[in-house]
């Protein structure tokens, strides 16, 4: 099978496309292409198949991108939501009319392709106490979270039409991301784990009893593969799912700190951010996940095992 | 204040047009201008202040359709139902991009205006049974829906950032529509009010059983100009709308057809047409109004002033 992925020169397209080069298959089919696409070329895997990195605009999406043949699509590519707030224009063009353009490259192509697409926690609004269930309608309290929500509605109408065949992956608040803190409102999420595990200070700017939706990186690795080869016949008209994700609280995700790294807890300062407070306010913190079960995806492990995952992951890589 | 209505030429266009001619003031403050607009120079309403009409496409928007110092935008270009399902790429033009060519309008001007969208009943998908709630997620079963619901979400985040200040309206199928029967699944529900109290025959593709969330034109229109003046601060995040329409069984139609004309009930024939059945069964019929009533959106009339409201208009026009 041919499998392309937008933004794969991405945190997640690159886990993915590792993945494939070390297991070789999909599904329980051999892989036998894989074209990674994004504004920058995408470093390419060492893989037993070949393997094609193109640059380029999703918007104005190359036919080489999602070429003849192609049995899944990951489109994951996406301007996030700090950028998507601060560039309107940016967020519209990536976001829609890259979805457009992925949906007129499968409409060329002679059999309709699984599309995984990637979507956001971030396209509802709710109070820390709201249960996110799958017929919970997306009220968006920003720009990012706006153009997830019309792409699925895009997504799942292009499905309904033939032209595709997708699967929507609302994702958790991907922790622990590796790199460095940033100006994004969920910044503290991965940093109050990842700078103490690494004897770094990190700032805190929540109170511990704040809850958080989260799902780790090979976690959400998992999903999008499992998306990527579910039988789609029992979705209907809905293909959008919650992934069974964890919900922690900010002092349980201390405590595991703790446990992993005995005083790394104290690597961590409490800031006043009111700014910040007032954005991750309005992210839901609980699901309910019967549906994304049922359809196969695998509940989500510990919070242990996210840390474990996390430490493993640093070790691998120095 | 300044009023601009794209679609200005389509059926409710032109009656917000003339409401507006008529009453020469909107929300208690007096128009000063009014600019129509549509694919084809929509025709222009005599009116105690000057009316611009533009013809042009609305996804390659000119200035001029919503000029500076634009107070209230009536967003009603739209390709509807079946035109959407027959030409992909048409409705995706007029019913997304379009709705990005006002956003960008409005972005332009100095002060953000009062934007009242239509979208649609046919943005959800439900049994017959299930009642429609200010909360209920929409699952479109057809493009035009599924792009109505996108432009929603758009114009939500366009209002949440004050780029324009939104309100839609989730219409009904509107009843009794003017004109003749055309393909459209919709088309009967006027048809089998509107040929017989003109003295022709009707074709009825459903049972008398069948429900349906229908409003008359003139009940469409006060709500569209109550949109454009009310008070949105106590709105939120959610912009849209589910108008208190009138929950009528067929039956009931042919029973108010028969009271307002004698006779005219047996004029309407019934037919089998499955691929008629299978899309309106997704089709809901019963709504909770209680947040449009909250907003003052006014309850509709009964059916029975509904079919006088038609014979009223068609003697007038005679």
């Amino acid at each position: 099978m041919r499998v392309a992925i937008t933004g794969g020169g991405g945190f997640l397209g690159q886990r993915v496309a590792r993945r494939l080069a070390r297991e070789g298959h999909l599904g329980g089919r051999a892989v036998t292409g894989l074209v990674l696409f994004d504004i920058a070329a995408p470093p390419m895997p060492e893989a037993p198949f070949p393997v094609v990195s193109i640059a380029g605009d999703v918007a104005d999406l190359p036919e080489t991108a999602i070429p003849p043949g192609s049995d899944v699509v990951f489109h994951l590519a996406a301007v996030v939501s700090a950028a998507a707030e601060a560039d309107y224009d940016l967020g519209r063009r990536v976001n829609l009319r890259g979805t457009d353009a992925v949906v007129d490259a499968c409409r060329r192509l002679a059999r309709p392709p699984r599309v995984v697409f990637t979507s956001s926690v971030a396209s509802f609004s709710a109070s820390q106490s709201e249960v996110i269930g799958a017929a919970t309608r997306q009220v968006p309290a920003n720009s990012y979270g706006a153009q997830k929500a019309a792409a699925e509605l895009i997504l799942a109408d292009a499905t309904r039409r033939g032209f595709l065949d997708a699967v929507t992956l609302r994702l958790p608040t991907v922790c622990i991301r590796p790199g460095r803190p940033n100006k994004a409102a969920s910044s503290f999420v991965s940093s109050i784990l990842r700078e103490p595990l690494n004897g770094e200070a990190a700032e805190l700017p929540v109170a511990d009893d704040f809850a958080l939706w989260i799902a780790s990186p090979a976690q959400a690795t998992d999903w999008l593969l499992h998306a990527a080869s579910l039988d789609t016949a029992g979705m209907g008209l809905d293909r959008s799912v919650n992934p069974p994700g964890l919900t922690v609280t900010v002092g349980e995700m201390l405590a595991a700190l703790e446990a992993a790294n005995p005083g790394a807890r104290a690597l961590v300062r409490r800031v006043a951010a009111p700014e910040i407070e007032a954005i991750v306010t309005t992210w839901p913190a609980r699901f309910d996940p019967a549906r994304a079960l049922s359809l196969g995806f695998a509940p989500h492990g510990s919070l242990d095992a996210l840390v474990g995952e996390f430490i493993a992951d640093t070790r691998r890589a120095s």
